[in-house]
């Protein structure tokens, strides 16, 4: 059987290039005893694989040069050799990586049970992006009922769960995104109270219009100037979680908030989180999220391309937006 | 009787030039039922009283054109009128401003006892700095023993009470300041870890040097280049507390941490605080610091110049660093 795999070739300066990886096509090697064979069935493509590709400090260990490209996935077992956590058959989420099979011990993947909902949403608002986005409001940001809660990059897969739990906790909610396709499904479709085209409005002026009397939460996945037009609208004591900044993933030079000052004024807080830090509380979330999804309170939707050979211009959609919800790879 | 007001005549770009303000005499008016009125005996110096001047919105209204220069200060009380707060004799300290005499209805001041220390203590370490320094590290700082300190304007009224209460509370504390000597004070008067000069040493050699496991706690008074490094260093669910931006007071345009991801990598967070938010428990702290002081735990710098002629180029020290502790105008 006949594998295929993409590997991290060069690390990136800037909007990484095709050449950063090579696809390798290898014939899949003997399981050794308490091995299981994962089938792919969808990879999740998520801003935070930028930051993997450098060779820093940060949160895990950069991917190798010549490693496979790290990346969450959704898949099933189709072979098991020996005592594993796993049966053939068991359907697996896990960080499987941008390759058409995985071979693994089983650590660091997790059962999923295909009864809650379709496939590509354990890598979407039943996966990373969905804990994110549930433990970042609920954790972090800490929000009550009838707080003012701003969210940027709100039409993606964080973005827009992140708001839609906190319509669900009863908070105002405003949305910050490209386009006005986007601003119509946050407000026609997610049920948010404002929505703001950052790409042709006024900033200011759409929150100004929206939270009149400030914002209590600002959920940030951008950076640049949108976490520092929202820094000027903070209230008393209000809460900015930095999630991602994605405006900023293939500068050279961060742009630092320069209203950060705002803190001060404000008695307000920023606070960074990595969703790994929940793993004991991910299925816990899982079936809120997923209990939601089934009343209709929470819509979840994906944007699927298909075949590992698109992996290229599919990642390349994380950062010129030409997507709604979760980027998926199908295989 | 005459009196002597320093009144803020207009507002200043940049560093504030001597015609901000206007020296006026004036002959003291009568008091009216329910006034007392203050003989002033010690200004305070304070780098907040640089944003008071801008017409922008922040946590106290700016000092309006035309009116008295808003500082902390401490005098006697020696001319009451019917009923008040306080009896001739009285030493307070509260809002004076700059200005001789002070007539009020004593709302904002509040009585000291001069025994627990000299008087200039009481806009110092027993003042708005000391109660900053206090809070700041121990509420919004949330110190632990063992904890790596980091505090920048070390030298300075806040900084140095804050590195000595870390210090009293088991910390390790290490401190940036300007210049040899002030690293000097600091090791070996005030007992910190590690002093390291910003304006000639390498400001990341010497954190290392003295964190080499990092951070957990950054005391920022200044701002600028010296948080953005300070970040570089965090550790895991370190804290910065944002005090003070002192370099960035007199610049057109603040300069933003860029290195601010740290928060996210190290699930870190970065609050502002504004001292008064504590006024009910300025008491308590107080005692603790007067304690402290009395026991030759903390210990508490002033310098001191004379005449409200000389408050000009006074002022000036807080933004070029001539100074040490607590800078003061005695009148």
């Amino acid at each position: 059987m006949i594998t295929k795999k993409l590997l991290l070739t060069k690390r990136p300066q800037g909007l990484p290039t095709k050449d950063c990886w090579k696809l390798e096509e290898e014939a899949l090697p003997k399981l050794n005893p308490g091995q299981v064979l994962i089938q792919q069935h969808y990879i999740s493509l998520d801003p935070a694989m930028r930051g993997w590709m450098n060779d820093s400090r940060s949160y895990i260990p950069p991917v190798a040069l010549g490693e496979v490209m790290r990346a969450g996935s959704v898949g099933q077992v189709i072979e098991v050799n020996g005592k594993t956590p796993f049966q053939e058959g068991d359907y697996v989420t896990g960080w499987g990586g941008v390759q058409t099979h995985c071979i693994t011990n089983g650590e660091g993947f997790y059962p999923i049970n295909p009864k809650w909902a379709d496939l590509p949403h354990f890598i979407g608002s039943l996966g990373m992006p969905g804990m994110t986005a549930y433990f970042g409001i609920l954790q972090v940001g800490e929000i009550q009922e009838g707080d003012s809660v701003l969210v940027s990059g709100a039409a993606g897969a964080v973005g827009s769960v992140v708001g839609q739990i906190a319509k669900i906790k009863g908070c105002k909610v405003v949305g910050i995104a490209g386009g006005p396709d986007k601003c119509t499904y946050l407000m026609k479709e997610l049920g948010f109270d404002g929505a703001i085209d950052y790409k042709s409005e006024n900033l200011k002026s759409g929150i100004k219009k929206y939270c009149p009397k400030g914002i209590d939460v600002y959920f940030d996945n951008v950076g640049g100037d949108i976490l520092d037009t929202a820094l000027i609208f903070l209230r008393k004591k209000a809460r900015v979680v930095i999630c991602g900044a994605i405006s900023q993933y293939n500068e050279q030079n961060y742009q630092g908030p320069k209203n950060y000052l705002s803190l001060l004024v404000n008695r307000a807080s920023m606070r960074g989180m990595v969703v790994l830090d929940y793993a004991a509380q991910y299925r816990e979330a899982m079936q809120h999220i997923a209990q939601w999804m089934a009343e209709g309170k929470l819509k979840s939707k994906v944007t699927i391309y298909e075949g590992i050979e698109e992996f290229y211009p599919t990642f390349l959609r994380l950062f010129n937006g030409d997507k709604l919800g979760k980027l998926i790879l199908k295989l």
